[in-house]
């Protein structure tokens, strides 16, 4: 039997990840590409604003960043793509970048986090995509500081969620509030928390497909797209957990400039929460399909037990009517052999005999209630 | 097969509560009303009163909230329909309400929830009904503050819960208690948790029903029932917990200004408990279901196959027996050959044959303990 | 299928408790009696005692109480039935109860807890009873206050467990303790809580009934008699667990007049914590016998599938033989149609063959320990 | 089917436990010898020691020992047989020890803990034995003080696992240590824990068994083998718990005048870690039996359907063709009745028939795989 | 049936694991050289370098220690084999180890712990290793203090993980970093955990393959290696649980010299949560492996019952046909017996009254949808 397509890929991704870590030995904070991401297009582009401009380009190399740090009150640089490693150590260097944060950012497939550093604040969040109905989780890491936040994205920048926040920046009477770094990267956050919503809504859809299914047609196909599909679920709810805990772990610890960040923290915390809300129902309603699923089964099996035993029931009987006259007893030798034989009506009373005992034992079945249960 | 109601509907409930959510990246605070609230009918009606007068008034513009409120020591403004969102903005900006309160007020489906601003408590509710036997959550959100106490109820205003509070304070002798607004909110509170008890009481009953049926005739149909039923528990248990805990932080970090609110609230969160108490009691029977009804389709299962067992092990040997006398050895070749078919009694014999064969066998079975088990 | 009488009797306390509850929207503290009780005999008792003097009487109206807590060191009142609501205001205010407490007392079927008042301290208890093998859980709520202890208990007072205690108080050496109102609070809790033990061996011999019936006759009977059986446990550790979350909340707050009486607290919590492990361990006990039930019933349904197969394989081939020799080739047409037919020996070679092919398939089974297995 | 002996005799513990207990009311603090325990014989052997002397002796009466106790730094009290209520007292007389500790000391079946009174502390503790294969865990209870260890044994003093100690003492260089009595007390915990070291080795033992026979010969005796089993774990698990949570509160409370005491408790609380990690695995690996028991019988009942099926399959058809040569249609009425009775190779062509008809249709479950799987 | 070479290894540590703590009663603090390897040879490696020199030798006499301990900044004792008692209590003197810690590194199969003492700390942990395909965890201890670090592992030095960390002090240019104790004990410490995650990959790798015989081929060797693949996981989840513990409980605590250290040990951590975060999803989905089987095996079972009902149903009435026809009745007596007999056509009526039959019942089962199910 194949198997869904969604498996292979995790599968494919549960090694991979293991397969990296696999070198024990070296020392910590050394940046080695992910073999997986080694060829993943570069790029670096930069936004950086104030009340009055707003500045973009896409960066060919680090060393213009001081200049522009300096110049806008919020620079916001976003590097796509993790392969190039030399780049990145360039980029750490300027915003002076603890060498294990990087390491993180590097090994793609950590627990989301957030932790504080005396500069900045180092946050790696998973970003949920559907790929041909495939769940992939990119990894998007944020660091944030006084004036900048920098984002690390895994693979390619073709249209991500980060989108409407470029938009927002750009055409926004909002843009006041993006002025504080620590509100754009809050906004980030949010915009990536809220991402998983329309994910869920897809998987809310699946599920309702996988118990009429259950119900209509059990077969060994339900049982491994259920197996799927609560891998899948964990794998999301692992993602919300670690997500919800470092958001509360970090809103209990960070001091922020502005008052109302506390609100909109909480507020970003309670989405996550009912996420998880979300996913816990998800679960308990598919660890119910298994019931129904196996309900089915024994239900068809019950079915055709019952068929079976009314037919032997039934023809068992009858095989031994037709056999007694079939027996050789010569009629001949004596008046109580066979006499049936030479009756006048002797055939139709034996086939008389057949339809009686098959209706008599449908009967029997009929009242018994067998028919009806 | 058909699924039933509840459960169309709860999948459709859940879908729209992930389908507004599904717009990632737009700013926090922002106010959109509700896909399925759009059209729904929208009222204000204020009813504000002192020691001696009561004002009861629907009102057609926030603008005249300002006088009211001065004028009287508490103010209730109970909002009905959500789809209005200019009037919501309107309102919002008398009481000075913050953007993230307000736009949980719209983004139905929330936690239940107690949040405590500068200048006002903001508590999200969830009150239950039963519309043709299908579950609905309706959102109840409740602001208060020193002298006023705001309500925003998800539907049109047809007889909900609140109306007993209605008529106590214009004919109670208990109206005294009500004139400080923190006491008539948890008066809200008290009531709408109370108005789960006559849903667990259906749910009650409808447990039982299924308990019955389990036993009495198991089919998958019990399975998805069950299924469903469970899936309503978790809605209500989910339901009650969030209100509980929401109760609990907030009698945690209250001040109060009559001191008798802290029985009030603990009272309050009693009445939660029991009522989660209640849930796990018949989460743990529905769990026990499933027992049963297994237990009820092997039973039928066994009892099929020992009918067919029986069956066979009765007809198969009398089935060999008339075979035998059906060959056709020659008797007239040798005296060995058959010699029963020119017996004067053979036939008879033969009968016997069948009859002792038939009644032994069953014999056996009945000495062995087979029909008692 | 008729339920157990404890499933019935447990079903409709389960629906009472819910309908009493069932008017959302009364102010909160309003004293309703119960639809249950209301026809219950009301009877007060007093028993007041110093160093030297016992008095006891049964009180006709509780104005006579004042004068009796002044005269002696110690006073309990037992009040017996629920049903008399005036009565009990009065004597709410003769000792000053808040009326959120006494609305407790009338609303049977609360969670034991403790609750501290400004001026007495309040206990709601469960004192378990077998009446004709249905489990009860009667509500006994206890105030007590500096020289007075106040008893309500839901029904008649037919032989209840605190007699022990009042024995004690009127012939005991040990009466010194008793004069202090905490003490003999305590006194009455560890008695409530000690008369579970004995509900608890009857559970405990019923267990083992149900391990054996198990066994022995596995049957739907069995597994709704185990469905019963975790229900009486779940509610017997739900009471147990509320009791020792009552008492230990209250040992840590509670500003004792004795030293030693955190010693008796202590000890009380103790016996609860015994209670609980010994309904867990049943508990555990008690989600084996499904695994037992099952594994008989598949057993069974095994045992018959082999003989369904043995007697099949035995008899089909048989039947297959006879049916060769019934046929009708004619031997004259030619040697080869049938000449076992005018063996001299072809009968007896026939019923040899017979015979062998029974004998040989049984063998076969025999030896490849299909009867051992 | 009977019981295995571990079964009967833990009911009847079970049970007695409860039977003693079954006295609601009688005063907290009161001494009544346990039913089991009062034929019990009764020994108090007494061992004091100071740098230089060792003195041994059993004592007759509680009253020699104040001069023991004066005249040596630690004396070692060991108490066997609890059925001499009047003795008890007069010890805890000499020692001032609680009623509430005696109480405990007599009502054997306590949890294990520890509790500081004012002037000793009072350990309660399990030690584990294999009697006949049953297990039982008598409980011995530790009280120390400055300069006084007194231990109460349940049973009579037969080679306990005290012995080694005893030793220790008599002939120790390490008999330093052993002067102050809470390392005397300390030392007798490590004992009692490490005594239960031997027993986990004979359950795992068990356990590797009842592997093998559940995937060797599943049977309803391996269920109820298991269910035993979980029950031995349980008990077992309980003590270690109660065990553990004694000594983690215990060594964060106390006080000890030796400041390396703390890493001998930390080492104790290690092994009770081991000791429950231990019983975890054994626990998961217990569940994991149910699924291979399972597994085993459904292949059992698996192997036995294919078995039935061939053999219908392939000689349904062969019964249907001997069937038609068998019916008596009149060649001589026409040629197209049953011509093939008159041909010369009628017989060996119907022969042919069945033959073909039976190895084609082995082939057809041959090459389906119905074999293999 | 065989059971995997994995449970057999298992089985053998665990007993071996128990038999060696089997001595209850001896004093504390007792090195005795654990059974398993008291012959493994022995052997003592020194690695001491400061900024410009490294030296490095196999010691003979731990009396060469101090000298090297004065001369260089920092030493790297690395002990093989753990039988020589005596060797280890020297090198316990030369560094002052508590006698409880010896004990700990002598008695292999303690849980990863770290512990403080006063002048060093002291670590447990476990190193993963794939011996044929079996999971062997060894036990590496290793103390260290301002100057030192001392690491004694269970087995032979045959190419273990901390050989990359011997190459990095060679010839490193991070060798500074190095030159801390602190530091070099923490590198050991994140090799030792990097150490299991080429284990997770063998084990990802495996749960692949057992995913894939679960629905290829069910059978009791599917379910019995799911048993012992659980049971793996469940040993490293034990593991690493006590080995995060253990860090975190140890990073809580901990004084460093350099403030860098923190985020070392928090990244430390992190790896061990998220090699927890692999072993539960594999766990996960290892117990969704059991629903799959069944659901394979319960499939099988359905499609043999669904043949065998077939095939009855279509042979069972043809049985009684061709019975019909070969019974005896005498078409000479009267024109009503058995006049088929003598028609011109009777025969092959007869036959296309089977074939009929025949697929009449086929096309009943074909659309009753009885095949698509």
């Amino acid at each position: 039997m194949h198997k869904s397509k969604i498996q292979r890929f995790l599968k494919k991704r549960m090694v991979a990840d293991l397969h990296h870590q696999a070198k024990p030995g070296s020392p910590p904070g050394t940046l080695i590409a992910h073999p997986d991401l080694i060829n993943s297009k570069f790029s670096m582009t930069v936004m950086a604003f104030d009340d009055n401009e707003i500045f973009e380009k896409e960066l060919a190399d680090p060393s213009e960043l001081p200049a522009i740090l300096e110049k806008y009150s919020v620079t916001w640089l976003d590097v796509c793509g993790l392969g190039n490693v030399q780049m990145l150590d360039e980029i750490a260097q300027v915003f002076n970048f603890h060498p294990l944060a990087m390491e993180d950012v590097v090994n793609i497939h950590q627990r989301p986090k957030v932790e504080e550093y005396d500069n900045f604040i180092f946050a790696v969040t998973r970003m949920p995509q559907l790929i041909d109905g495939n769940l992939q989780l990119e990894q998007v890491s944020i660091f944030w500081g006084k004036n900048f936040v920098v984002t690390f994205q895994e693979g390619e920048d073709n249209g991500d969620c980060l989108d409407p926040l470029r938009s927002r920046i750009k055409h926004g009477g909002r843009r006041q509030k993006l002025l504080r770094a620590e509100y754009l990267a809050y906004a980030m956050l949010d915009t990536i928390i809220d991402s998983f919503f329309p994910i869920l809504e897809f998987y809310g859809n699946s599920l309702d497909d996988l118990e009429e299914d259950a119900i209509a047609q059990p077969s060994t196909k339900i049982v491994v797209g259920i197996h799927d599909y609560k891998r899948d679920l964990l794998i999301l709810r692992r993602a919300m957990w670690s997500q919800r805990e470092a958001i509360r772990s970090f809103s209990e610890t960070a001091v922020f400039s502005d008052p109302d960040m506390k609100f909109f923290i909480r507020d970003c915390e309670d989405h996550t929460v009912q996420l998880i809300d979300i996913l816990e129902s998800y679960r308990e309603r598919t660890s119910g399909l298994m019931d129904i699923y196996l309900s089915s089964v024994s239900n068809k099996m019950n079915s055709a037990m019952k068929v079976l035993t009314m037919i032997s029931t039934i023809f068992m009987p009858m095989t031994v009517i037709v056999g007694v006259y079939g027996m050789n007893f010569d009629p001949l030798v004596s008046p109580w052999n066979m006499p049936e034989l030479g009756w006048y009506y002797g055939y139709p009373f034996a086939l008389a005999l057949l339809v009686i005992t098959g209706i008599g034992l449908t009967a029997v079945f009929w009242l018994s209630g067998w028919f009806k249960r």
